[in-house]
């Protein structure tokens, strides 16, 4: 049995959905050598605090659930911030977990960063450092000698980026494409039920699909971030966003639903990318029509789907949840268990 | 760089698929610091064949290409059989890819005894061993310190085992349910455009999905070893062959076919296990109707599909080859490099 000292940065839907797989997953783990320690957690709204001999991952949501607040966990040091935390803490990995900001990568990519330099294995869900910084991070990791993994970035916790390393190296993958943003496709879906793009828009704001400021999603710029992120981890490549073409759904209406289905097509929003002799290369997002039987048609509502294009395969798909509580966070836990097997045996 | 050094029991459909993933893929295992070694090649009607330095991947194939036989490679040391090749050959690891015997494992299971008992690691194709005697071979592995792994005993090389491994782990996985024989799917697929069992038969027979003496696949043998491996190692069971429920397609007529398509649904041999408090249960394969939707139905044709449902994740799907001879190659390769990176660094 190893114990793996886990700081978590950021105590919203994704670090309350690792305190949940903790809680719920630990037997498991477990029966597989490892034992999870969470000696801190930083989140701004709700509490920094600090604990070496452990945080009860059970107690952290009956505190939230019952207080809305961690402050008052008992025997606990409270923390300034992520990176003092970063510095103070004793970890051996950092999940970070603050929210998406792919404009300059925001606090996520400084915790990273600092993580990294600081020595600690990273598990990110925070698709903003990956998708802006790959090529720098994976050679401070490499150069730090410890990991930085991201399975959660793409389609949460379906595992995508472990299938790949676990079962596809050394099958020739010369593409991948899928439906990687479940808003977007949710609202394709009901469109071809028969509402108007803003009706649809509206059902996926309050079934919690869609942001208040929906255009990271209908813009394109969340699928075009996994494009980078794929094209990056999957296919070797050094791509940052701005090198991915991006067409989003904003302008699609009901008459261009209506009128691929007279086609006998379906119009979904696809991210693709690929390698020409080992380079990688047309990155890109866009809306696509697409024959009923192809599998990326068949995706309805918020669901995700990946397919791999292999020279001893042929394709391989992947289907399951792009988002969700419990879901991304075992995206995490999925992160850890695989630096676990490689250096903690 | 990590020299593994490899004796392959079999050259058949399966074996040959390895030297063409080794001749093919070698730039991208070196990558991951795999250097894959073919130390010997065993098999009966083929030649069984030694050398220390290495076989040539591309120059095994070009034998059996030009003399349909592997004896004349120069400068080898001809080997007895399989047996003597795993006690008289230096290698890290044992690839059974022999045909399958589900009666007794036939020499496959003698093999793997022999090469586990011998302090080798063993990858295998062979559903004979894993369905029949998984527990007492598994035991054997822990003993010696050695692993085996059967990426390619369901769905080929498509990642699954691995998945589940690399993925899955502390996801509370609770039951495994696809599409586990393609030759039987392809028939179904076939009936429900029109033709009758015997005709559709007769074409899979035609187009190598199915041998001449087909029971094995028809009469469900094939997929209830398949669920008898997925309850052992994805849920951790004890199961063999004979303690899996088990129905094939034999009798099903075209009359059939069609009235369930009249109820809207599609006749599909499903094989599942689940798990219900910790006990593994209900392992069984038969034909089910299901609605159209569902994501088995819309398999066609020869592929396979596999669903985990899990606590974390819902249900996550994988979809990919059943069969193929460099799917099945890749397997193996898989496995080697799934152990490397546990073992090997």
């Amino acid at each position: 049995m190893k114990t793996w000292r886990v700081l978590l940065l950021g105590f919203g839907t994704v670090g309350q959905g690792v305190a949940e797989r903790l809680r719920d997953g630990a037997a498991e783990l477990a029966a597989v050598g490892l034992d999870v320690r969470v000696v801190g957690v930083v989140d701004p709204a709700l509490g920094s605090i600090a604990r070496a001999a452990g945080l009860d991952p059970g107690r952290l949501l009956e505190m939230m659930a019952q207080e809305g607040s961690l402050r008052a966990y008992p025997d606990t040091t409270p923390v300034a911030g992520g990176t003092e935390a970063i510095e103070s803490i004793e970890a051996d990995i950092v999940f970070e977990m603050t929210p998406t900001n792919l404009v300059d990568g925001g606090p996520g990519l400084h915790h990273v960063r600092s993580a990294l330099d600081a020595g600690r294995h990273v598990a990110t869900t925070n698709k903003g450092p990956v998708a802006l910084a790959w090529a720098e991070l994976s050679e401070l990791a490499r150069a730090r000698g410890v990991q930085l993994r991201c399975e959660g970035t793409v389609m949460s916790g379906t595992p995508l980026l472990n299938v790949f390393e676990g079962g596809l190296v050394g099958a020739g993958v010369h593409s991948v494409r899928g439906i990687l943003n479940g808003t977007c496709n949710f609202i394709l879906s009901r469109m071809e039920e028969g509402l108007e793009y803003d009706e649809a828009l509206a059902e996926a704001q309050q079934l919690g699909y869609a942001e208040t400021n929906p255009s990271g999603d209908v813009e394109g710029w969340d699928a075009a971030a996994k494009v980078a992120i794929l094209g990056n981890i999957v296919l070797g490549g050094a791509l940052t966003l701005s090198d991915v073409a991006r067409e989003g759904i904003v302008g699609i209406g009901k008459g261009d639903v209506r009128g691929a289905a007279e086609q006998g097509t379906r119009l979904r929003l696809v991210g693709s990318v690929r390698t020409v002799n080992g380079a990688v290369v047309e990155p890109k997002v866009g809306v696509e029509e697409l024959p009923f039987d192809d599998p990326l048609a068949a995706v309805r509502g918020p669901g995700n789907l990946l397919t791999f294009d292999t020279e001893a395969l042929g394709p391989v798909s992947i289907a399951g949840p792009g988002a969700g509580r419990a879901a991304t966070g075992h995206a995490l836990i999925a992160d850890l268990l695989a630096i676990h097997r490689q250096v903690g045996l």
